[in-house]
């Protein structure tokens, strides 16, 4: 009877998931309040799991190669509301409670402070906390 | 004094933006009045660029293999009102007046329609229009 039991590590629902090549998702996450868009990474099935299992954002970390418990050294967790899967099945959007109200690892609400304005990236948004006093005692990027 | 002028086909600004191996980045299509996230989509440096200089989203289609003037058959245009880079350089945010209130090729609002609830994805967002009505003559999928 346990053969048509369904896989707990293997939801059905993660089967309709399409990753890439490398076994990524683009993972957008907004605040649910305000609706800001706080930043982009990275999920593989894994870090998709943990983060529907948990309940907390858990990404995937290109440049460490590991899972990425988003606010494991900032305390700059995000608390996961809703997750949402495009038409295409090939990007995730996370609704979720940002701790502390700062995404980026620069120490702004979000990543993307940057604005075009006549033909230059002009930052728009304050630094809230130095990112010195945000990583201690192990400083690493892209949290 | 040609020389020391800036090159309009290549600008600076464009050289700060991180593409991919293929050359590629994801871009998200906010709604610039409601926050809602429209869509994600990718670009190569000839749709930012157009995108930039248009203020009309344009995107490459990885399907099609070519530039995806958003809206070309659909008349669901993205007007850009805003362009943003994100910390590591490597995601683009567009706010964007959505022309028809549709987005997405199954004629509904958003392409992130879907919700997970109880280990299910969930439809949660109403078709606004039939894409049978939105494609002619020619329906193109991911438009």
């Amino acid at each position: 009877m346990k053969d048509s039991s369904p896989n707990v590590d293997s939801p059905e629902w993660l089967a309709e998931v399409r990753f890439d090549a490398n076994g990524l998702i683009p993972a957008i996450a907004q605040d649910a309040a305000s609706g800001d868009i706080l930043m982009m990474a990275w999920m593989n099935a894994e870090a998709l799991t943990a983060t529907a299992t948990e309940g907390q954002a858990i990404y995937w970390s290109r440049s460490r190669n590991k899972l990425w418990r988003k606010g494991e050294s900032s305390g700059h967790q995000q608390r996961v509301l809703d997750i949402r899967l495009d038409c295409d099945a090939d990007v995730i959007l996370l609704k979720v409670e940002q701790r502390g109200g700062i995404a980026c690892h620069t120490g702004r609400r979000s990543c993307f402070y940057r604005r075009l304005e006549q033909g230059r990236w002009e930052v728009t948004d304050p630094v809230l906390k130095d990112p010195d006093t945000i990583y201690r005692p192990h400083p690493q990027q892209g949290d």
